[in-house]
């Protein structure tokens, strides 16, 4: 069946910004779980993040970023994008 | 008649890339037609984009950034996020 939300089955810009949200949260010894609970994202959403596996719109990054005291710009530089 | 697309109601932060995105595109003497088209991105999204209406995809502001030969974490760095 079909996914009506925003989705990408393994873009590489993705699995990249994925790969450097979860770097910068392992550097900080926070869990998945936590860092999707800080970020106020469904903790599925954020594996699937990390994973690559989704569409991230802005304002996600945006809270990524806060909840991980960096700024979006930090996380794209991260992954080289 | 509620939108079922991720968006967002003038968010500040939408609002910055987005200016930082017209400004870019400006810079290089393109219509925002032009960069829609580009980009690959309906003429209408990409109004709405520019103006912070749209909480904007990772992929689609990688598809910006490659029609303004720049990179994503240029938009972010230029609209200070």
């Amino acid at each position: 069946m079909p996914r009506i939300s925003a989705s990408h089955d393994k873009d590489l810009n993705l699995v990249q910004l994925g790969t450097a949200v979860r770097a910068r949260r392992a550097g900080q010894g926070l869990s998945q779980e936590a860092l999707a609970d800080a970020a106020e994202i469904d903790r599925s959403h954020m594996g699937k993040i990390e994973r690559g596996e989704r569409n991230v719109t802005f304002l996600n990054i945006a809270r990524i970023a806060k909840a991980l005291q960096c700024k979006p710009s930090d996380l794209l530089l991260d992954a080289g994008l």
